[in-house]
């Protein structure tokens, strides 16, 4: 797998950018292209766009299909195992559409549609943070938290394709619901939104003492890791408990899944090496059995063409199973 | 796989009792023995036994260790990859112990040796409850809660065996700790000890019109299903809280793993198909996504010869993969 020199095309299609490119067997994106979502057309008008962007990037590259030795989509969403239809997308309020038949019928092959943050999870072990590693969990930790289960080396998403929903893992009361309707997801305690909406509720509670206060309605996670590292105790406030929630996720993870490593990526990320040394410690001090080596923490390693990459090289990966 | 007539013998080495039998294809078991584990003595008497068991069960049977198609050992702690040794055993009070060379160097041959709760999921979806299932969870509410994962119809271990611990994952704040020194485990919120510590709290708290005070002392599950069954209203409100964190467990289970189905036994699931009625209903009320079709949820079948029939059945499954 990945021996020859063919190409492989990926395409990311998220809630904001399709993002798509082409990679050769290094992992590298060489060729890429970026074109707003603009979610709120008629989904036909986006997958004719998808349709564009793949046939641009074969005649700005080899420039002959049948030298395109995979081509795969990753989208924000639950994808029908078989098929390559979504089931359900709530950012480009997609249910039940049948983006795999569609492509298929137009390229006349086989296109391989996967769960975005499954792909990035494929991609870093692959090329990535987890490269190497039998089974591994890719968390992305942004808007929302999505997460991507490698069980010896491919994607493993549940018998119905809902399975790797990390970020709904209950793991807590909140005092706010989370978008699915439950509460206690750890998405609602972890994600830079959960952050800023606990400093919102402190400062609104009459927590005053704080630079955030000033920031009040722009407040961002990047914000708060910085002001915590200069000693402001709301931000420290809000840190310690996104760690402390953080931290039972990867401890549930931990006693389901045992993987060889969990990576860490996602906008909430870009705290670094800070964040993962923490993350670390709280967890290396509370696991199930303290005697047993548990799985590595790491940060991702491929950023934002994670998603391209790991649609890529979908197709080659189910091939070589 | 189980198409011959060869026969297969499962050893369930428990806290309590050492249970084994042989089994054929049928996956019924034909000759059974138990002995008292009697774990206070010392770890070589204990295998000791294990060893004159399998023997005595070969001599009552074939009487020729080579008609043996297959020798398995389920055992309550973490079993290390490869070589079947005792990575941790808390019932025993067993650390690193070489059961699966002792084993092999005595029979000259390879004994397969696994965590029981696997096991039990292993016999559950081979010929029990989940049969026909590739991806199935069991879970077993006793004392504490153990769990057995099967994927693509293989045991799910983890890379460091210490996965598929499903009783030790966080799904809330509780008023006591956990043997395994964490709070919040799903074992102390949703095993039999767990309804017998709640309710005893409560009593002590001054809740005092409840037939359950009268059982204080000795209190059982079956006593507080029986009772709320009856109308107690202590009894009733021990088990709404008991369900609401099993259900969470659940969810959890589903966002991660998304099985095709999930198995409930152990001495709590006696309480049968009222228990697996109102779990239905809880959890069916609060899935991550509606419009999908999650995994079933049912009563183990199997009851306690679950262990002994995956313990014989293990080589055979691991050989056919």
């Amino acid at each position: 797998m990945f021996g020859g020199r063919s190409m492989m095309i990926g395409v990311d299609l998220g809630g904001t950018n399709i993002k798509a490119g082409a990679i050769f067997n290094s992992g590298k994106v060489l060729y890429k292209i970026s074109k707003d979502t603009n979610p709120k057309r008629d989904k036909s008008q986006i997958i004719q766009d998808i349709i564009i962007i793949i046939e641009d990037i074969i005649k700005n590259t080899t420039n002959d299909i049948n030298t395109i030795q995979s081509i795969g989509i990753g989208v924000p969403g639950v994808v029908q195992k078989g098929t390559g239809n979504i089931l359900n997308c709530p950012n480009l309020n997609w249910h039940n559409v049948d983006l795999g038949d569609i492509l298929k019928r137009h390229f006349m092959r086989e296109i391989f549609i996967e769960n975005d943050a499954s792909l990035a999870g494929l991609a870093e072990s692959v090329f990535g943070s987890t490269k190497g590693y039998k089974n591994s969990v890719f968390i992305t930790l942004g808007t929302g938290i999505g997460a991507g289960i490698i069980i010896d080396g491919k994607i493993y998403s549940g018998s119905h394709g809902v399975g790797s929903e990390i970020g709904h893992m209950i793991v807590g009361e909140n005092f706010y619901d989370c978008n699915c309707g439950r509460n206690g997801c750890l998405e609602t305690f972890a994600s830079a939104t959960a952050l800023i909406k606990y400093s919102q509720k402190r400062i609104d509670e009459g927590f005053i003492e704080t630079e955030l206060i000033h920031n009040y309605k722009d407040l961002d996670a990047k914000m708060i890791f910085d002001f915590a590292y200069k000693g402001d105790r709301l931000a420290n406030e809000v840190l310690d408990r996104f760690y402390k929630y953080l931290t039972i996720g990867i401890l549930s993870i931990y006693d389901i899944l045992d993987p060889d490593a969990i990576a860490i990526g996602g906008g909430v990320s870009k705290a670094g090496d800070k964040l993962i040394e923490r993350l670390k410690h709280e967890v290396s001090s509370r696991v199930f059995i303290k005697s047993i080596k548990y799985g590595e923490i790491t940060l991702a390693s491929l950023g934002n063409d994670a998603g391209i990459i790991g649609a890529a090289i979908l197709g080659e990966i189910m091939k070589s199973h």
